[in-house]
């Protein structure tokens, strides 16, 4: 029935199917079948005949997701949204953008900038990712701290029901409460509520200029305190980052950089704004580094000088990669003043467990990113690591932050899910989906576990 | 059975019942009770016995909601939140206050201050409505063009369901993707899924300075480019508010400020940032203002003339309310680039229904105020009000604008909600309610229309 009304744009041999049985995260799980759509009557057409069926449908953009959400865990077919044709337009007077869903991000990044505005989220897959896949996980990404997520960019969506209804929410307004807020509802809703097919995106003026401060700290406790005393100034920079001294060894390794390498983080800060006010504010970031204890205090004094700085951010992810074959990748949150405490939480897990475990990421907003690096062919270690990563999610709720920051709750950390949001949080949330997916085809053994499940990496299809 | 429970709690005599006959809206609905209810224990159980007897219950706290949020439409209880004790709690380190429900929003900005800290969301009753009604209908005002409304500062929730269960949503980290986004479903939900007890709100640093610009412009055209060359300047001003001919005229008739009465609009701008750049930017803003033809353009020389050019602006209300006694103020929103159509368009049934009708409001995010000035009592013109309201709608969907941009759908805008959402949505949104709220308990009569509901200010219950 679906493959008479798809013809060639459905594929089901076993080699077609291979590239679709992975993403970026853990675990293998082979579609079915795969169907290339590339407008929305198609993806309306697959969706009301997978649902007559009840089969399993999972969208996936570039299979770029660390939280394994384009993997088609119960079978049934892959949606592959990547041959859509890209789409950006830009409507100034209105500051915002419409989008489609396999354009990358970056292209509204750079659409933007034509007119002297900005879409602010950056996850730093944005040159490889879509913004499907972006709006599905609520990316974030390091300008977070000042400019907030994918979600406060999104006013309006065009979407296909699991039902394959095609359905518009929310509009092309800054403000807009009429009804409920079903744009916000499925941004970030992991594909398990329907198909985002278009998207219209708020955008900024860009901000004229920017600057970078980076520093060097002996604890984290004091990195901890710099950014604190900084955003009781009066000050928000647009991103706060930081890698440890492990990411500081591995890159120095990977690439001599000239960081420091005895201390326990480096910090770096970029302000962005008004050309003064970026100034004074970077000499008042510096002022208060230093009063902290941190060394090697400084701003680039040219262009090159601030690539070079954020080099050291950018290549924390494949000078760890040379560490060990495997990657567990998380995005626990913590709340800001409880980040030199999960510092501590981490390095007791790392100690107790004998890991490779390093962390970078935002620092300004409490989103850390543990990364332990392994060998997936050893048994042995990747239970360790298992329970390394269950350590990670208690010590995060334990001190009142959260299971994902930015990458999405996906089928790694679902059975946790109850941990964090207690059994009514859970309930009402599966009522939504009930009520949307009565027949339970969309993205299925996403977000809540599965009967029994449990935290196991390499989990894989039956196939 | 409740009033055993609630004990001096409840009161159900005619003349207790009185005052919550009706709010800052039209119509009028008398409740069969009011309970009084301080804390969470308490919602929990007069919801769990209204679910059981099947009683409406409509959340209240101090009655000035522009949509009919509070007004008890179905009889039922009415849960008085306003004697709930007022509680602002502010973590410095985290950037997050905690609050009560019936707390003042402008407690909260004060508090935030304390610590040089903000919370940006103040619509323009915040000296007199609770964080609870602001939660509720999604509050906005006019800082939102730089700074966003009440949704983008919530991060966690403490609701009771409508069936009792108290659930936590969300957290006190910025960045949060685990499972769906019912903090933000909650949000502006008019409380049809629930009471909210308690809310975690991100606070931001405080802007160091602010500086206004005030100009007036001989047309809506060129106040609306202004705006616009404004915004793709590189400028993002915390506000950009107007006031029409006619409000002017009303505020100079009030109380003489000198403001010009023979132009079609007088903007205010207000930028706000580091000390350096708001004065750039309000030179720039001025030019542009000037390049445009605006007149009168003109910076405040001290803290007192900046108080008084936005007296200009918090005096429309007061000045309007003695044109007539009865006022329907709207708040249909539309793209900015289409505030010069919406304004003919307004003009034009001003005109054919021979109405008071004056508009202000949020020129930078396009979120007009259109107020009809009228007398309640008059049959024949309260039709015309009924015929203009219709038609502002329309206009404003017409226009890719939406109903309401900041008061909420309640009951007035519900008849017109499938036009803006189509019928899709409008199912989409009954699933949810339907699935979270079976029995139909929690605020019935707002946002979905009744059946054969149509559009009457005059609206009252039977009793």
């Amino acid at each position: 029935m679906l493959q008479e009304k798809m013809g060639h744009h459905l594929v089901s041999a076993r080699s077609d199917l291979d590239a679709y049985r992975y993403d970026a995260s853990f675990g293998e799980f082979f579609p079915e079948a795969v169907v290339y759509v590339s407008n929305t009557e198609m993806v309306s057409q697959v969706l009301e005949i997978a649902n007559e069926y009840k089969v399993p449908v999972t969208p996936r953009g570039q299979g770029t997701g660390l939280s394994g959400g384009d993997l088609p865990i119960h079978g049934g077919i892959t949606l592959d949204m990547s041959q859509w044709p890209a789409s950006v337009e830009i409507f100034p007077d209105d500051l915002v953008a419409r989008v489609s869903p396999a354009t990358l991000t970056s292209e509204i990044h750079v659409e933007a900038e034509k007119y002297g505005l900005m879409y602010p989220p950056d996850p730093s897959s944005s040159n490889i990712s879509t913004i499907g896949g972006n709006l599905a996980e609520n990316a974030g990404g390091p300008r977070g701290l000042k400019y907030g997520v994918t979600k406060d960019y999104v006013l309006g969506l065009e979407v296909v029901t699991p039902e394959g209804d095609v359905m518009h929410t929310g509009g092309r307004t800054i403000k807009n409460v009429t009804g409920l807020d079903v744009t916000k509802l499925l941004v970030g809703s992991e594909g398990i509520l329907g198909i985002i097919t278009s998207a219209t995106l708020k955008l900024i003026p860009k901000p004229a200029t920017k600057q970078t401060v980076m520093a060097a700290f002996p604890t984290m406790e004091t990195a901890g305190e710099a950014v604190s005393t900084t955003l009781t100034s009066g000050i928000l920079p647009a991103k706060m980052e930081f890698i440890d001294q492990a990411c500081a060894r591995a890159v120095e390794e990977y690439e001599p950089l000239g960081l420091p390498t005895d201390i326990e983080a480096i910090v770096l800060v970029e302000v962005d704004g008004h050309p003064t006010a970026v100034q004074e504010e970077a000499e008042t970031v510096m002022k208060i580094m230093k009063k902290l204890g941190g060394t090697f205090v400084s701003v680039p004094r040219t262009k090159e000088e601030a690539l070079n700085m954020w080099k050291a951010r950018m290549l924390v992810s494949p000078a760890i990669a040379t560490i060990k074959p495997t990657r567990a990748s998380e995005d626990a949150t913590v709340p800001r003043s409880q980040i030199p405490v999960m510092m501590v939480h981490l390095a007791d897990i790392r100690e107790k467990y004998q890991l490779s475990l390093v962390v970078f990421g935002h620092l300004g907003d409490g989103n850390l990113h543990p990364n332990i690096l392994c060998d997936e062919r050893d048994k042995e270690e990747l239970e360790r690591v298992e329970k390394a990563v269950g350590e990670i999610f208690h010590s995060a709720l334990e001190l009142g932050g959260t299971l994902s920051g930015e990458h999405g709750i996906g089928t790694m950390k679902s059975p946790f899910l109850e941990k964090e949001l207690g059994p009514v949080g859970v309930d009402m949330m599966k009522r939504v989906k009930q009520s949307w997916d009565p027949n339970n085809i969309m993205n299925p053994g996403k977000i809540f576990p599965d009967k029994g499940q449990r935290l196991i990496l390499s989990r894989r299809g039956e196939k």
